[in-house]
């Protein structure tokens, strides 16, 4: 049998004075004395020095509410000590707390399970666990890491509930809210700019006009239809994976756990998390992960439209299109003086591209299961909470920072759709498609406005085009304006 | 004025005997004189040779689903000739119904608002609404492509509008049943597998047992969710752009035409369609496109899970895992004479490869609109209706001509049951898990069964390990079968 | 053991009338009698109704270059009779012509060995072989689809050697022409317009002034370093696995097969094939189809930001940014009259977010191989050939019918760098930083030109701003031109 | 003009005691007494708040180097002071040596260009230096941020000159050396693995015989490759935009700035670094870092296939393939006690998943750069250092943790390769390809051995079978063994 050279028989337990020995099923090893972590978590930061991505904070924090929601659960089943429970529970709730964080110094990289983090909260809690009670860090008892912290559970069910409960909860509590605050302001901006008459552009050429509110209730739209595809999302998540033990059939643990867990969970967070009904489904796949990482995938493309949107409209100030005055909230660049450039607009189209690329790593990720158990746990969650915080961070950003501050050009915006060849589209159902195309290329090749060309080829007399072209009432179907 | 050596000013219209002459405003130009296309039609064949992907079928006969649809509404607010308006719709049946497929030779790679494919519509239903009247190709009279078959519309809102109409179609009648009968076929593959203990396998390492019917339940549920993804996207999907004409307003399209179209289309389609509740959204972006594509990324990820997983469960014959027999359908090897592959779990897993890349395709194509349009509308549709086409049928092939003929090798199975030592985790309730941990490890070292081992170390009577560990009893939470 | 409905046993040999009978190893079956495939191509037909996408052309005449390299080597190194060598590569020859294309039915979603073609290939040259040699089809003698037409091969070496024959012949006969003549177009108009000073813009701002020459210039060394990056990957897409047979191992192949073979096929194309120096990994993983298509993809990043410039400096014509005139090639708009629109850059661009797409169906395929074989070969060649042909066609239709054709709109251009703030930076090195940003705030808010702001301001004097404030002497290093 | 909530009007500068007064072009704000950066970058603190990922640790010490070489050429031109020079100069190296790295807080999320982070590099050596000749923070003299630390510089080139610097060295002097190690263990093993003759697998299913040596052969040369495939991306990566100020044109550099800078900075660093030949393109597109990242993604591809592999064939221990035995580092399962995974290969796959989707991230945003700038330059080399850090620290970990312990479980291989069935190969070129799928059928289908069958089908004799049929000699071609 191979061992490797940062295995069992290579690590020192006579360590530096200020460890303390940690022992697993592999053997002993040396701690640090001031931290709550075991020798499983000592073993993992041995072998695993890849990168500096940790586990994310709130992926431990879910992991200090699963371990509660297990004691307990456990407790009114009869399969754990009250004292015990009631310890584990308390040293579980400074997890969630986020007072034991500095516990946690395991990275991404590790086993594709998560099982390395699983345990170093079971070992963080149990050793805390044991302070409560009076005992020392290290001597597993009275509180086992394994027979009492991870009681009725198996890091295949408990980290993949962690992750739903991580990511509900920020979704939830950090990404939904500043959506729609960014919504909100967009349609702020939406009503402000209501008659602000303004000159469209499809292919980027000059179409028929509709007016600056028209535009930005189309960003609204796309954030508020975010927030549904987020919402249509989360019942899959919800679906907890608890109680399918090692393999997803809940051998170990107590019939009744799963759905006594979830209850604990729902009334913690105050979130609908239920039962997952099939939990070799909710082991084996994460595709509920994949399916929300898709859900900000398609918000990631409504921003990078509307952020792209935003800052094309407000270039300039002289030789761009120069319809929108976007705040200044910084020197633009360190060459050109006096310079100011759409730098929210940058971080957010930066956070897109980031989410897009993570969406591809969860797809990856997610397809790479084999049988019982997709091993590609840590990745996932890491990729999916990054795009919540970042999404979340940024849209706040963006709606503070940026759009709330937006004030449309006037003088330039009307100087732009008056001059329009575009207004021809407004003859077309009066003199036919083919003779107002003869309007508008005149005029472009003379170099004329389209009255003057109009008039030239006698198609319409002066009274009619004054009549018939006004930008204003261009931005309704006909019969709304007209009869 | 710069103009390209393919432009208006070189096509030369004096052109073969079996021509006839069309025009445009860009003036005249010959077309074969056995098609039904126009000017604008011809134009984009000469500027656009890329590639040889026709646009799709599907979005074909839904362009004629939305001119007889236009029609129809015109006529009913008097905005279209009783008479013009039966022969369009009389043309645009023979659309629908694919008689006129040849007349639609235009390729993805146009111009990206998709306009010439409408143009190619409108000129097809013209000239052959002229006939109808009995009047000639290319003299546009009775009926104008434009101001007749496009009467009310503009492409920006008639090409996303036949994308909706295609997608939406595609997956309710192609897709979706698909799906139910691969989860059918699971289902009574679960059911007829439920007694069959199995050793489970996480990590790809040997993991405590589960029965081959609550594996199979796992692909039947991911199938299931699958449907329930697709369907919670449809609802964006049904929203119809029509009646926001060139930039969203409506401009030239008579008020209440869009709501109108949009119930003619739910009449012929008996699907739900409705108006898009905000028309800048609807021609600007494509993210209900984008969202859609990602339930099909999500259901190309689960699908790749199952196929990969039955293939390493029918790897062999007889040095593989060997647990499931797939059916023989082709001889596998030109070079190894009686091998025999998992080809359709092959053919299955290149669809999921190919579904994931066009998700990255229209991922990148549904960020990068500007302003009042999005232009990369053919490839956005071309890329989603190769998806639910190959989904739809390699789902169909593999549920068929794989997954109905599977067989388990029970023989196999059972014999790798009993020889694992993850059998021991139903010792760890009862002795704890470290002895249990040391009874594994002792064990595999010795070369051992778990009992022998157990029994040597004195932790357990030989009694008592066989009422605890008996693979049967593992494959559910604890009481429901120990009280 | 499990027989599928459309295995063997099912099949109905006594068809059609105009069938005739073809066996493999699994039995009889009817095959279309005017049609050279043999019994594995018609089960594969029956087996795999999956889309439409059949091999790639250029696969299928690949395919005819190695059976008849395969051929010729069989006969010198002794293992193929003359006669039949004769006959297979005549048969060959027909294929490499495209004569025998429609006795190609098959579908790339088949088995992803890619076993099928290779074996379609086998049976319809060894039917042809036999025609010519005198025989019958169907009778597999004298010329044996196996035996003699896959003679030393495996379809395990002979699909991954077609695959790298027809993607380096595609690259080095389509596309790399197509990339060096938009570089020369390009340079054309980089020389032309090397003397138009403009505004530049960062972050879509107004910033300091370049030429339009230089400008272009960056786009040409784009491409330029596109065909430096494609050619970078060549060498390794010009190792071949033949040889290889079915595991790398070369077993049943005569020693010397595999460097014979790579020099016929060499001499055949004229480009520098080898024999790939390890054919395990040659079969069991395809990073030199990854490889290239990163260079794909890396091209179509290059070509979708030239087509997007050139689209936004084309933006207008009154109300964009207007610097370029870009070729009409047809109408615009089905709606609005006159149009004319960026067609040419929204079919490049189209066809860059499709090679992305493709990228990452190619990564996830390349990644997904076990062990000795990657069954995801008919997918990976299908998107790199795709990929290939759709960004040669794209170069080539924008190089001919967009950039040849633009013009500089120069009046427009000289207007918008005159009132550009940025000209500001040519003050800095003589008054520092602070004052210059000083002036172009001044500037800005008062609406004023920079010259007033900085007279107003006795920063400088009139002499000294007309002195240092030049445009055209503000597109190079300081004492280029000062000194 | 428009002014955010965060812009310079709200900004308190009688802020906290422990705070001093900086300024720029929008005005004064407190700053942190005891950090080195000023207003620019305390204004970004303030504007982004999005995410805590900071910039990478490379990329600043890159700057350290940039800001260093820039001055010593600015002294060089003559257009920088010695004095000042100097000081700068020994600013720069305490950034180098990482001395200075909490004074660089800024995130990835800011301006697109990194124009706060140059910046931030500016003012901390500004102060650095003024302190050095002393001066005091915040006056900004004798050292100018801008005039003297920026000299000759912008943003826009100083920054993906930092990149090119960060990303070649990390490359050169991290990921290379981690391959070339890992490639050495490959080979190591496949030496010592030389004469064990195991059963091949294709599709997963049984296949003809090799090595196992042969087998890690592939991998090692996957790995050969990859180091390759980065080495020919390298070339480009050496290209500096520095001299291209703010579009390209090198305005306000002294001429010969950019080749003396390049010199400086291959001398300090020991690589060949040059001069970009093209400015424009050099700031305008990132296509270096998205070829160099398409390099890391290829190789990604290869590593996922490995470590695959090496799971599947270490995959037991008694229930799976159970060919390798792989290091046993950590305790595997929290519920199955003495279980062991393949944790390494886990890790290493995590990593190329997420190579993968940087890879995806660094596409999106290198294609999405207008006219003179990209400016998604932060996302960029956030992705690209990410992916050069993951895969050397998971190359060392996967060679020293998982591949130099591997070990070959004999009795098992040989136990497989002896019953397979796939070695009936070795009989086609004596009886044909149809008869020998007749013995593997025949023996398939009656459960006993091959030779047991091609006796009873009369097809040779005993003598001839254990002639032919000898695993140890089907493992190359025909002749090498034979003749």
């Amino acid at each position: 049998m191979a061992t490797s050279k940062t295995g069992a028989g290579v690590t020192r337990p006579d360590a530096r004075p200020d460890t303390r020995i940690e022992s697993d099923t592999m053997g002993q090893i040396a701690v640090p004395a001031d931290r709550l972590w075991g020798a499983q978590t000592q073993r993992s930061l041995a072998n695993f020095r890849i990168g500096d991505e940790r586990m994310p904070e709130p992926l431990i924090r879910a992991f200090g509410l699963q371990k509660k929601a297990s004691a307990l659960t456990n407790m009114k089943l009869g399969v754990l000590d009250e004292a015990l429970g009631e310890a584990i529970a308390s040293a579980a709730d400074e997890v969630i707390a986020g007072l034991l964080s500095e516990h946690f110094p395991l990275v991404v990289w590790q086993t594709g399970s998560g099982t390395q983090t699983n345990m170093n909260a079971n070992e963080v809690i149990a050793n805390r666990a044991n302070e409560l009670l009076g005992g020392k860090r290290g001597e597993k008892k009275p509180v086992h890491p394994n027979d009492h912290v991870n009681a009725s559970q198996s890091s295949n069910d408990s980290f993949p509930t962690a992750m739903h409960i991580a990511a509900a909860t920020q979704i939830v509590t950090r990404l939904l809210p500043a959506l729609r605050s960014l919504n909100e302001v967009l349609l702020i901006k939406s009503a402000a700019f209501e008659r602000i008459v303004k000159i469209g552009r499809t292919h980027l050429q000059d179409a028929t006009p509709l007016t600056l509110g028209q535009e930005f209730s189309g960003y609204a739209a796309q954030v508020m239809y975010g927030v549904a595809r987020i919402e249509s999302a989360l019942p899959r998540l919800y679906r907890l994976a608890q109680g399918g033990t090692a393999v997803g059939t809940g051998l170990n643990a107590p019939e009744g756990f799963d759905t006594g867990f979830a209850a604990e969970v729902a009334q913690m967070t105050g979130l609908p998390f239920v039962t997952a009904p099939n939990k070799f489904e909710a082991l084996a796949a994460h595709d509920a992960i994949v399916e929300m990482s898709g859900a900000l995938n398609t918000l990631a493309v409504s921003l990078m439209k509307i952020a792209n949107d935003i800052r094309l409209l407000g270039s300039g100030p002289r030789s761009g299109l120069g319809e929108l005055h976007l705040p200044e909230n910084e020197p633009g660049s360190s060459i050109m003086p006096g310079k100011v450039n759409p730098t929210q607009a940058e971080a957010m189209t930066m956070v897109c591209a980031q989410v897009m690329g993570n969406h591809t790593a969860i797809t990856v990720a997610g397809m790479s299961g084999h049988l019982e158990l997709n091993v590609f746990k840590p990745v996932l969650i890491y990729n999916l909470l990054q795009s919540v915080r970042l999404l979340a961070d940024a849209a706040d950003s963006f709606a503070d920072n940026c759009v709330a501050g937006i004030e449309a050009n006037e003088d330039r915006i009307e100087q732009l759709v008056e001059q329009s060849l575009m207004l021809v589209t407004a003859l077309a159902p009066h003199i036919g498609y083919d003779k107002a195309a003869a309007v508008a290329k005149k005029a472009h090749s003379d170099g004329t406005t389209l009255k003057q060309a109009a008039l030239q080829l006698g198609y319409v007399s002066a009274e009619e085009f004054d009549r018939w072209v006004v930008p204003g009432r261009m931005i309704a179907p006909t019969k709304a304006l007209e009869q």
